[in-house]
């Protein structure tokens, strides 16, 4: 994924409309826009086709399932306009390359740890691991929470130079500057754009944030 | 979720029309059908509207995201007319109450171990701490392979008079009264049945094979 601007918006509504209009509001501060499956039970694949003729699409799917299945939901995303799908580590090597061979060269992003509690319980005992699957199978980068720094900085200890992406900056408790600072190649952020008075505003100051401690 | 065929069938294709048809000529032998993201995102909640009109329709949606997505996902599932939804136990047991919280009396399967290679390097070691969150949380019941009964006894042992659904029988190798010996309370097939000449009568002579080893 190519990334100037270090944001990436996440598109967390149930709305089409809103969620296209607020790309466009929001487009000239970010590299892209990540949108899941609320938003796309919603509005079906046309969501994914409107907003890729304007915009780097990452579907966040968390895709969990059988290598077959994998690649059966990898390859309609990508028909759809995708330009990178979000996918789920723990269930295997087998399952993650599935999805790396099924995206024809979209980014394969892989999910390693996740930010919220529960996430702590089982999945994030293996984070290491799954950075190491996705390193193997050649995905883009990993997925990484920007709420625990210290996490991002083991991890990119491991994968070299890939990417990695974090949410959770903003609403759910981690800086822009942090994540970036502990090796985070970009972050996601939802709520602190699309619910601010100012969407474009506030993507921009997030990315003045970064660019005061990174040179570029 | 009323089972008295013991057995479900897994609409793994992605054509619409074709998942309402074979739904149509199988539907006198089985207890209800299973939906996957594939069909999904081909035909829609359209899909499952369409076919909760007439069936038990079971979202296998392996809803894997943080508690208040796997929330959206649930309610918007539901409002669709699905009975059932699958998510998966890995990602804590806050996501998975939030399945069953959005789920408003619609069945929440716990997928607690899966049945392809990749399934065992990670997830499956947690298998039984999953089955005992699905327990806890009230869901339906569990998912579990098929393919393993000794597996499917172990995790009967946990969960008590909870379900548990057993996929993988027929092309993956599973025998439907296998599992369902094992402590299943209904097999998941697709592929020997709607891969048939006949699908209805591939339907009828699995629940006949498991009827020759239950009393009912």
């Amino acid at each position: 994924m190519r990334l100037n601007h270090r944001l990436i918006l996440a598109l967390d509504v149930t709305d089409p409309k809103r969620a296209v209009e607020l790309a466009g509001r929001v487009r000239p501060h970010v590299d892209g826009v990540k949108v899941g499956w609320p938003l796309v039970l919603a509005g079906g694949l046309d969501v994914l086709r409107t907003l890729s003729k304007t915009d780097y699409v990452l579907c966040d799917f968390k895709i969990a399932d059988i290598p077959n299945t994998n690649r059966l939901i990898v390859e309609q995303a990508v028909d759809a306009g995708a330009s990178g799908i979000i996918c789920h580590g723990f269930v295997g090597e087998d399952s993650v390359r599935a999805c790396v061979d099924a995206a024809r060269g979209a980014d394969v992003f892989v999910l390693v740890e996740m930010s919220h509690p529960g996430g702590l319980e089982y999945s994030a005992k293996y984070a290491e691991d799954l950075a190491r699957v996705a390193a193997r199978v050649n995905a883009a980068g990993i997925i990484a929470p920007a709420t625990r720094p210290e996490r991002v900085r083991a991890l990119r200890a491991i994968i070299g130079r890939k990417q990695i992406l974090a949410p959770g900056v903003g609403a759910q408790g981690g800086k822009a500057s942090e994540a970036i600072a502990a090796g985070a190649d970009a972050v996601i952020v939802g709520r602190a754009i699309y619910e601010a008075v100012n969407p474009a505003e506030a993507a921009k100051a997030i990315v003045g944030e970064i660019r005061s401690i990174v040179s570029r």
